[in-house]
């Protein structure tokens, strides 16, 4: 089986790789997209990811179409990264405009193209309550959609996406997934920062797991 | 009411620039994608068109993400365009892999960012036995995944899914199309060649509907 994964280099998606690589035995080619995000550090992370497991990584650049997803903290820098629990309203800020389905259209793509059984990514059910594109009802439909794109279609794979963020962290636990090299935060530092919507769920997911956190946070 | 089109600078989408500005009164923010295609020509053509109408025009640039459209006539340079009649099976290799599901995704980013009210396509009932992703179906499912990837989405306008492209011919000359200012050709040279498949297909357009012709073929 050949995936191809849309792939941040957080915890998630990290998760994901390990899942299909090491337990599904797939073929896995890892997709990330720099899309003018705050946070560009995570490709540094995803990068060195794919270099210590052999995974193929391709970076889409959308560097060029910045104007297509203003609008939120992390891709406009006249918006602050708000502080705070991930679940709160302030949080959808943070949300990227069509995020979800422009990264799996362009995993899509490059599945016909590389003929891949399957496209894969990492939506969880901690995710609902402020990311809509994140929604299992929206997984559905556009998975419905990739299967009429092409005349041999990949099908779409979210196998977390009834998963707390702390069942991913339990099951990369057990899947040894190497956490320290995964990037979380918004704010996009050398350090997590510990305070932002994302770095909060990621320490309680540690927490709730008991697993042991190798984060290095900033405070 | 405000719209985001996806638009190459072609036959179709300049009609259904022209039916959403002239007839709708909608405003219109065009949105051209490059992704390597060999017809790049057609973006000048877009550009022109919308300074003419006073449209709008946004580039989303792809040119960095080239690898993920391989394997067709337009993206490969080591496969040559196909002569021919449109809806011949020869003409598959000109399918982009999931052309229209990045495009709609990307025109669906920028319509969350500005609030737009639709997102609109040109696909016609002529595409649909070579292009998987031109199906009424497809568009359909898309539509309804559009539905739910953000809090306020926009809809999912395709006009002209039931129309033949000689309905879409007719349609822009009632509404005085500059047709002598869109390019449809697959080969991408100054002139059209008339004989790929979309200039057998635009210049067949022209006869069925009987509209005088204003393109310049290279024979």
């Amino acid at each position: 089986m050949r995936t191809v994964l849309s792939f941040s280099g957080g915890m998630d998606s990290t998760v994901l790789l390990y899942h299909l690589k090491y337990e599904l035995d797939h073929e896995v080619i890892a997709l990330g997209v720099y899309y003018g995000q705050r946070h560009e550090r995570e490709i540094a992370a995803a990068r060195a990811i794919c270099l210590t497991t052999g995974t193929e990584y391709i970076l889409a650049d959308l560097g060029a179409c910045s104007e297509l997803f203003k609008g939120s903290s992390q891709t406009s820098a006249e918006i602050d990264v708000p502080e705070g629990h991930y679940a709160e309203e302030s949080m959808k800020k943070t949300v990227v405009p069509n995020r979800n389905m422009v990264l799996l259209s362009l995993a899509t793509a490059l599945a016909v193209s590389r003929k891949a059984d399957h496209v894969a990514y990492a939506a969880h059910a901690g995710d609902h309550a402020i990311y809509p594109d994140c929604r299992k009802e929206f997984a559905d439909r556009l998975g419905e959609a990739i299967k009429l794109c092409d005349w041999t279609p990949p099908t779409l794979l979210r196998p977390f996406v009834e998963f707390s963020k702390a069942g991913i962290c339990a099951r990369g636990a057990a899947l040894g997934v190497p956490f320290q090299m995964t990037y979380s935060c918004y704010k996009g530092k050398a350090r997590h920062c510990g305070k932002c919507g994302t770095c909060v769920e990621r320490r309680e997911a540690f927490q709730l797991a008991g697993v042991p956190d190798p984060t290095e946070y900033q405070e």
